[in-house]
């Protein structure tokens, strides 16, 4: 059984969503390239498996998009489309080492293959990096805001990382930790875009509410994923959350609501023994209790409320993909 | 046998060096408090640790020296000192992780107390506070030029992770090594200082000189203490570079001049079996023969060079402690 929005929701693949802005996003892809061509040649070889894990871009595409709304765009985007991606990808190299995941986009993840130490170390390059580019701002403030978030990122981790193994964690605590990990970086990608090009104050406040809510249904359908996904259509490692000890709302779910029997079962389950079975009978579990659906479910009233904030802007190609972005959120399977 | 210099420099403590910018000092410290009040009260009591790793504060010491070696400083100068000491303590916090070590300044490591993962999330929120503070700076050209300078203090911790267990490692790798995870951040830290107060160019860049060479000399004298410094004093676990293969000036210079039968033993010694008396054999080779002494011997020229350029500014209390400082780096045993 999967979920029910699945079957219903017919959406557009990614790549065509994003087609009109492909010029845009290979602009990025090249500023990123050209910013990591560092003095140092030893470096180079982990910058070139870290390019390899550039992936949907979503996060520069919020900027292009969104500047998109209301007119063309130029070089600026594909800075901060590089910047919020580089701060993505150094966050990305750092989860791969907290969850101990060796796959990355059908890639060996750059601590499988340099190991740890040099994991923790490329992923603070990337961030100074993505501080360096962004100190080229002509706006100052731009420049700040995303120091601001990148903060707030971390914090969202750190708490994270805290409530690791705590089987008694509320949903309010898990949505505060993915709002800060997650949505104030799309929040933040769509703000910065519509900022460039001198946006009505509404509509920047309408886009980075989009994102807000957006961001976080993409990161429940994440959790989600992590638990009953394709290990090759999502190209990384899966179950790698509940191995860890991660609550995720599916989890906590089941925990509030399944029978007490399954309850004790479930937390036997993540507090230790974890056989061959581990990961399909948890997925039996959650999916039984319907919890997996109540996720899923809960994704769905953002993201409708993501497409009713782009609903007040102009109409523009642009905002079309804004809506088919959501759609595409609630059905991906990857 | 300890290094000759401890003998015949006669310097003055470094509290006393720094005695003249004490209240400067604590209005960095004031900055990087203010800074830390996050809204995340479950952060609250890493920050609180983090705090207490705040310690000999140099590269905040040499932003400020360097702007009043021409005029009085003000809130820039606590700000751009707060930044780079936040710099620096996020390499530390991360340094500890990759050392597994659980001490800092006679205190538990992060890592220790919160776990790796924590500790990776925390110095990211600290590079991420630095980059903040760092972004509200007036001149963005500084802002540009800390963040670049972060970059090359990462590529040299990758290169000398990537260097880790090379036991051919030749002298001129190393220098570039910790010319890049030290002594740029130092020199960083005189040039925006001397920058923020309009200085001329040449003064500038003589002040850049100086944090370049005793910067080098700095690290090479920390490398000797790790192998033969007291615990208590140093406030750290010792020998952590020998027992994680990290190659260091003294062992370079034993492994090209000893005889062979004492550069098998180093080799065999740094290469796995690691007793109790791991250390202790360790040092008896290296001061037996005299890697100790030349080591210490190649900061000297360094350090005069360093103070061969601030003689060149004009005449001035803080020029005079920019002078004492170069002695100290060369006598200090912890």
């Amino acid at each position: 059984m999967s979920a029910p929005q699945e079957e219903t929701v017919k959406s557009n693949g990614l790549m065509s969503i994003l087609a009109p802005i492909q010029e845009d996003l290979k602009a990025v892809s090249t500023v990123i390239d050209d910013v990591m061509k560092t003095p140092s040649l030893k470096v180079r070889p982990m910058l070139d498996q870290v390019r390899r894990y550039r992936g949907k871009m979503l996060r520069p595409a919020f900027c292009i998009l969104a500047g998109r709304c209301f007119k063309e765009v130029d070089r600026d985007h594909h800075h901060l489309g590089a910047i919020v991606e580089l701060i993505h990808t150094a966050t990305l190299v750092h989860d791969d080492i907290l969850d101990r995941a060796d796959k990355r986009r059908r890639e060996e993840t750059v601590n499988l293959t340099w190991g740890n130490h040099a994991a923790v170390l490329l992923g603070d390059f990337l961030f100074a990096t993505a501080f360096g580019l962004s100190s080229n701002l002509e706006d100052p403030l731009a420049s700040r805001y995303l120091a601001w978030i990148s903060g707030v990122v971390c914090q969202g981790e750190i708490m994270q990382i805290i409530e690791t193994g705590n089987l008694d964690l509320q949903e309010v605590d898990y949505m505060e930790i993915i709002e800060k990990k997650t949505a104030y970086l799309f929040a933040a990608s769509a703000r910065v875009g519509a900022e460039y090009v001198d946006a009505p104050r509404e509509s920047v406040d309408a886009l980075a509410d989009y994102g807000m809510r957006l961001g976080t249904a993409f990161q429940i359908i994440d959790d989600c994923l992590d638990l009953v996904g394709d290990e090759e259509r999502v190209g990384k490692t899966l179950g790698t959350d509940v191995r860890q000890g991660k609550v995720t709302l599916p989890v906590i779910h089941f925990l509030r609501t399944a029978p007490d029997a399954e309850t004790a079962r479930l937390r036997e389950l993540l507090s230790g023994g974890q056989g061959d079975n581990f990961l399909d009978e948890i997925r039996a579990l959650l999916i039984g209790n319907g919890s997996l659906a109540f996720a899923r479910d809960r994704a769905t009233p953002l993201a409708e409320e993501a497409v009713e904030k782009v609903a007040t802007l102009p109409e523009s190609s642009a905002r079309d993909s804004f809506t088919e972005l959501a759609l595409y959120t609630l059905s991906r399977n990857r």
